[in-house]
Order: C-alpha cells, then sequence, then structure tokens
C-alpha cells in the first residue's frame, strides 16, 4: 500500500483547470444540454453568461448511447470536445430503461474518470423548508463502490453484486477532500461509512482517508457511521456545516438527495464531477418529461452548477455574481417557477436573475 | 424459482406467536437486559408490566460472545431460553471491536433467523422535533445483502464485499411486508431498492415483491429509489404515512436511522425482529456508557419495543395502554430524561408513566 500511495502522491494531482483562453479571450467550455427540460435550463444558463459577460464561449454537444460490438460509448463530438475544452456544463439525460443499458450519466463519470462528486447543499434564506441552517458539503467517491457494475447469477435466484473499494481511488477522493477542505477553510474532513459492517471494504476506505489525513496534520479528521450521520444531520444538521464529509459512492447517492431534500430538492442543488483531466458539472434532477418545452422548467440547479464550473475555472467573481443574483430572486420570491411555489415562466425567473445580476 | 416460490408459501408462515400460558396464567418471555444502560431501562420496563399487570413472567439471560473453534455463539442459557419462550425483549449489547469480532445484535438476528426487522416512527405528540407529521413503517431484509459477511482481499489495495440478494429470503420478507400492509390497515407496500445500479441483486429483491404483490390484489404496489425515497421523506413525510416501506438490509439500517432522526432520535423508537420460530424485539440504540448506572437513562425506546411485543403476542389492549402512558408522559413534559431535555432521573420518567397508566 505504501508503493500505491506514492505513486498516486507523485502523478495524480488534484483536479484542476488548465484551460486557456481562445484568440477572443474567452474559455471554451462544453455545453451538454440534455434530454427533456434540459435545452430550457441549460438555454437560462447561456443567457446568464451572457448578461454577465462571463468570458466563456460553449461548445453545443448531444450525448446519446452509441453501442458499438455490445460497449456503449459516448458520440465522438462530445468526446473530443470534452478532451479539448476540459469542463463540461450538462443537464439532465435521459436514462434507457432495461437490463443491457448503462445510465449515461454514470457513463460519463466511466468516461472521464470522474472520481470525486462535489454536493453541496445550503439551505436559500427565504425559501422556507423545515431547516434553514443546513451547510453540507458531500464529496462522494465516483467510481467505484456497489457502482462497480459487476454483478452475477450464482444459482436461479441467487443474485451477488461486488461492492469494490480500492485503496488507490479511495486515496485519490480522500485527497480531494483533505484539499477541498483547506480551499472551504473547512479544515474539517469526515469519513462516512459502515466499516462496522463492511469490514473490509469500508475498512479500507476509511484506512485510506486516515492515510492521506496523515499528511494533513492541520485538518481535523473524524469518522462516523452512516446510519449515524443521516440520524444527526436531519435532528440538527448545524453539526454538519463545518466539516467535508467524504464517503464511497453509493453512500453519497444516498446522502446527497437527503441532504437536498432538506433544504428544497434536487431543483436546487449543484453538482460538480471532477476528475484528473477534465470535469463535468450537472444538476442531477431528472429530465422532467411532464413539463419539458412548456417553459415551466426550474433552471436553479444547473444554474448553480455552472456557479460551481466557475469557481473551478477560477472565476470567482462572477460565480459569486450570478450564484447571489439567483438565491436573492429566490430568497425574494416574488418571480419563481411552479415547482417553488410560483407562477412564473423559465424566461422571466432567468430574467429576474438577469435584473439582479 | 416458481418452484422455491411454492416451497416457500406452503413451508413458511409469517412469524407469528404460539406462546402457550403456564401454571400461572402467565406467558414466558425471555429478557436480555444488555450492556450499560441496559439493565435499567430493562427494570423499568418490568416495573411497568407490573403495575399494568401484564401477564407475562420474565426468564433473565446474558447475551455474551462465546468463541468456540473460531465460531462465535451465544450462551446456552440465552438460547435455551429463547427457544423455549420463543419471544425476547432486549436492551442495548456492547459490540466488541475489531475483526474476527461479530456483532452481538447480528448474532442474534442471524442464531434465530430473524428475517424481518420492522421499524416504525411516529411523531410524539408535544415532543418538539423539525415535524410533526411522520408516521412511517419500514420493514427490512434482516438476513443478507450488504451484511452477507462475505468479503475478501483480492489484491493487496482491493477489497470485495459481496451483496448477496435470494429469492428465497426477499420473497419472506416481502410476504412480511404484505401481511403486516394488511394488518395494519395501510394496504400498500412501497419496495425501496436501486434497481437502477445493482439491476441483478436489487432487480431479484424487486421483482420477488412483485411476485408476492401478484398474491395481494388488494394491497396497492410501487417502488421507489432509495436515493429518492430519503429525498422525499425529509421533505414531506405525509405521503409515507400510509404506505409499509420493505427493502434490503442496509438501505433499512440507513433510511430507519434517518426516519428516527425525524421524531427524535434512536432513544424514541422501538424495533422487532420477527423470524418464523421467534422474535426478538430491542432498542436499537448504544449503550450509553457514560451515563450507565446513574439513573439516567431514557427507557423509552425499550418500552415502546416492549409494546410492540405485546401487539405480537396479542395483548393489544396491555399494549396500548402502556404506549399511551409513555406518550402522554413524553407529551406533558413534565417529568423527562435529560436527553429529551427534562432533568428527571429513569426511576421518575417510569413513575410518571405508571402514574399516566
Ligand atoms: C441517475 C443515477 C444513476 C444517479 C446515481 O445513482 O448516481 C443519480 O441518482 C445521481 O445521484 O447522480
Ligand atoms: C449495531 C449495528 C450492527 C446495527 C446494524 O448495522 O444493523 C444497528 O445499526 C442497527 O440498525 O440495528
Amino acid at each position: 500500500l505504501k508503493q500505491v500511495s506514492s505513486r498516486l502522491y507523485s502523478s495524480q494531482a488534484i483536479g484542476s483547470y488548465n484551460g486557456q483562453l481562445n484568440k477572443n479571450g474567452n474559455y471554451l467550455a462544453t455545453l451538454i444540454p440534455g434530454n427533456g427540460i434540459g435545452p430550457e435550463i441549460s438555454d437560462a444558463v447561456v443567457k446568464i453568461f451572457k448578461a454577465a459577460k462571463v468570458p466563456i464561449e460553449w461548445e453545443t454537444v448531444e450525448v446519446t448511447p452509441i453501442i458499438e460490438n455490445g460497449v456503449t460509448t459516448i458520440p465522438k463530438p462530445a468526446y473530443e470536445s470534452m478532451m479539448k475544452t476540459k469542463i463540461a456544463l450538462k443537464g439532465p439525460l435521459m436514462t434507457p430503461i432495461g437490463k443491457g443499458f448503462v445510465s449515461l450519466n454514470l457513463l460519463l463519470r466511466r468516461t472521464f474518470n470522474l472520481y470525486a462528486n462535489l454536493r453541496p447543499c445550503k439551505s436559500i434564506p427565504g425559501y422556507k423548508t423545515h431547516y434553514d441552517n443546513v451547510d453540507t458539503v458531500l464529496i462522494r467517491e465516483n467510481t467505484e463502490g456497489e457502482y462497480s457494475g459487476i454483478e452475477h447469477e450464482v444459482v436461479d435466484g441467487v443474485m451477488q453484486s461486488i461492492k469494490l473499494i480500492t485503496y488507490p481511488a479511495s486515496l485519490r477522493v480522500a485527497k480531494f477532500a483533505f484539499e477541498y477542505a483547506i480551499a472551504s477553510g473547512r479544515n474539517d474532513v469526515t469519513v462516512v461509512h459502515k466499516a462496522n459492517i463492511m469490514k473490509l471494504s469500508d475498512g479500507l476506505f476509511l484506512k485510506a482517508c486516515e492515510d492521506v489525513g496523515a499528511q494533513y496534520p492541520n485538518v481535523k479528521l473524524t469518522n462516523i457511521l452512516l446510519d449515524r450521520a443521516c440520524l444527526e444531520i436531519v435532528q440538527n444538521p448545524d453539526n454538519y456545516a463545518k466539516t467535508v464529509m467524504v464517503m464511497p459512492n453509493l453512500y453519497g447517492d444516498i446522502l446527497s438527495d437527503m441532504c437536498a431534500g432538506l433544504i428544497g430538492g434536487l431543483g436546487l442543488t449543484p453538482s460538480g464531477n471532477i476528475g484528473k483531466d477534465a470535469s463535468i458539472f450537472e444538476s442531477v434532477h431528472g429530465t422532467a418529461p411532464d413539463i419539458a418545452g412548456k417553459n415551466l422548467a426550474n433552471p436553479t440547479a444547473l444554474i448553480l452548477s455552472s456557479c460551481m464550473m466557475l469557481t473551478h475555472m477560477n472565476l470567482h467573481s462572477k460565480a459569486e455574481q450570478i450564484r447571489n443574483a439567483t438565491l436573492s430572486t429566490i430568497g425574494e420570491g416574488k418571480v419563481l417557477t411552479g415547482d417553488l411555489g410560483g407562477n412564473s415562466t423559465c424566461t422571466e425567473f432567468t430574467d429576474a436573475i438577469i435584473y439582479n445580476l
């Protein structure tokens, strides 16, 4: 393990953006509008970026499943754009239903080795839920665990799924968590696990976090059982407002949705999938086919994801400006989409944000 | 699968109690006080049962790990008492830390094949939390899934844990859920799963539930992704107040603690582990070594678990009487233990319940 560890430290830098300005003085970024309400909410972001004079030029691409010789890949133009721009904003993609179909969201995470999934949830002042004090930061290992995709039928009626935990993958996400803890000023990392039950797999994840922690003496490291963490967070999120949680894949899926529920749902929560070479920022809600094309969609999750993207690109003041305008539009409560309790269109909501810029 | 299914239906009855009255006109029940605060909260139940004239005689036994030839078992007296009484009330057991140690709680579930873990959570009128409308019923498969205990190291730094899902174990817990849905008058079952990711294992669990559901045409059957369920429950528990949720082992562990958090924590939530031959009702909180022996413990979870036990034994009116006295004592808010915001002792709290009987 020592060897793996030192190899990892030398070769794998934490995901950071190295994009170059083009001849027009802009950065290039890939836009994957996605399906259902995806194009509408993507248009909202494009419009806001233009109004805020964000120095970004978009390359818009489509992601659909390309199945060749039984292997699913993404279309070449999308792949090539990502390899060039290293950064993307992505709306919801429809996941085909049924065996044999790989979720497109997962496929993107795998294709670009987006190993850290960053999901912050912060109460929006003025938007009423059961809580007003949520401020969680959750980092989800994004490549293995129960998401390994390795399953088999042992005999009729007996199925096994493999939960795969590797030291290198655990190390890199742990390292990301510690770097993020420093960058965010929290200086505190909480490992969430079930090592009391999965002593080997979650035990290894926990060990990797502790090994990384040993290299960050100024960051406090604690750990907690997943069930306990769920209980404590819903009882009083305050105690989780000063730490950065890091955990295996499935736990992050569950806990991030739970936290999203505390602040108002997936329509309000951004996320980022960070890799060494490329990163994708996405809204994690669905395609909402029932309201698609009707100018009723709430673009907030994608807008806030685009702000995370700007932060990742070191365009901090633009990120702040757009985030503040978005949050105060919601907090004012005058121009809101239907899911937020208002009756404005996506366009009206977007224009209100632009007005607040 | 058809064969397994029909075999199961004929041979495996839903866990039901067949205990006989002894010569004193009482039922025998096993009491496992457990460690830490266990004895104090067990005393509270014994005292309340006596005051309420519950026709039960206790056999008190100790459960400690007995390791013979590398296999951990429970002490013979405890085993024999359980085989005789078929029913037990259990306080918290200390789980030894470290590899090689099997959790005693899990060991009991395995030893007696307690396949269904029943965990209701209901807001207590008068006890303030973020919610006042929680009324969830969760049934957790209690024998397999990620709790299979099968793990191995593939190579240095690569661990695999096996999530095992079998059709028979899924069928029996599904059957329990449907029977419970009818008995409770909810007539509605929701399967919670991640079959979008674990298509084979969770897919099989879901299929078993659907196969059982086909035999219960008057019970509504729906299913939902685990992450979505977490989000929806914390957003508005109302929509889960009329269904019985059933799910694989690990998901039940997580979701039941989350629901417990909504109503005030594990100090207030009962649980039952139901098997074909025997059942154990337990408080799922810890041993609280810091306050053990100081008469400060809150016995509510164990008292409410004992009420579930009485219901299981068809002693419905005693169950109701004790539950109501306990909940109104909490609701009145005059005599409360420290964890509930009061400054009364365990004894004072217990006496207040007896006064309210
Ligand atoms: C769409 C689905 C495959 C995905 C997941 O399970 O990871 C989603 O729930 C998420 O959290 O991004
Ligand atoms: C004590 C522990 C092994 C147990 C579990 O994980 O099942 C507990 O959390 C529970 O929910 O009963």
